[in-house]
């Protein structure tokens, strides 16, 4: 299989948030039109999205609602449940830790992580907060897949490498900042400064960007 | 200019990102090579994405640091203020608003909204949270450009609408569903789900994908 690009998995996320909902309207087949039905993205980009991963569909008659779904469901490793230990047990962790639609796409959250005393013993839902420095046991203890950083900024690299001691295998990043980690271990990052520059951009285009040379 | 696309958009984010360390570091020139510097894009596909935007850089010299990040800088609106307002003041919505870094880029939280009585009339910060009842209002007194929707799922359509009614131009969607919005209006959208997707498929890549058709 050739290397697949972080944007191809975030379209193939996509499609099958569009499968689940048109299987739910009880409807059979879709067209690479339906499935594209986002800004940005054609139905030959779906085309080519879905070739990567075998072949689906038949020229005309569009693909099979619930077949492809569960291809994607197996593509994107969704037909197992993935354990995730959530890091920092403030705001944003417990906004992670409340939400359940992770848990109906198959992360399980089942530990949460503080450093501060306050927070360590205290109850989240239905978890029971953790001293971070217990992380390294619990995490063999839970078979930990999947973590969170939801610490501050100054805290989420030190955490990044205790995970990694860990055991864990993939790691989402929700500290704004640039984390190392080794090859065998997947980071990802949500940096919402990124979408408000998105959106800032947008909102800028109707003025013409200026056009000088930077060269120096 | 032709359409950019949302992906060139969030590289261009990046690539702002390494101008500001790099110059932090007192350097004067870039490479394409090290803007590039993250899996996924090639020193060809930085060359293209600032193409876009007009002539930068020299042939084997690279890119002046200082010129190029103020040019990036303006093609992302980034040389204004952007005025949010943050509506759900729920632990997700107070994350956001006790982040520092959004000021830093130039995005200025000037109003948080609930739903809430026991929560409108709190502090958050230098803010009181208002009644969203008031969002009309408060939207043209403090001139809101963006507005952040931080609620829970079933409010956030709504919420949309009265942000797209009170003149917001742009909004970030954190409530984990689509979101309907007048053309003249740019939705972004954070979805946690899809950045797990992206782990658990790294972490199953190891397995081969099954092969099987799913036309039916």
């Amino acid at each position: 299989m050739p290397r697949i690009s972080d944007s191809t998995i975030r379209r193939l996320s996509h499609y099958y948030r569009v499968l689940e909902e048109v299987e739910a309207e009880g409807k059979r087949l879709i067209s690479s039109r339906r499935l594209a039905e986002r800004e940005g993205i054609t139905s030959a980009q779906v085309r080519k999205d879905l070739s990567y991963f075998g072949s689906f569909g038949r020229r005309g008659l569009g693909y099979n609602v619930a077949h492809l779904r569960e291809e994607i469901r197996a593509i994107l490793g969704l037909d197992r449940r993935w354990r995730v230990g959530v890091v920092g047990a403030g705001n944003l962790g417990t906004a992670l830790i409340a939400y359940r639609g992770f848990t109906r796409q198959g992360f399980d959250v089942v530990a949460a992580f503080d450093h501060d005393a306050h927070r360590i013993g205290q109850k989240l839902g239905d978890l029971i907060v953790r001293d971070v420095a217990e992380l390294p046991q619990a995490s063999a203890e839970l078979k930990l897949d999947l973590g969170v950083i939801a610490t501050p900024v100054r805290a989420a690299q030190e955490v990044a490498d205790a995970l990694v001691a860990a055991g864990v295998r993939g790691i989402l990043n929700l500290a704004p900042r640039k984390l190392f980690v080794p090859d065998h271990v997947t980071l990802r990052m949500v940096d919402m400064t990124v979408e408000f520059e998105s959106l800032s951009f947008a909102l800028h285009q109707a003025r013409p960007p200026r056009r000088r040379r930077a060269a120096g």
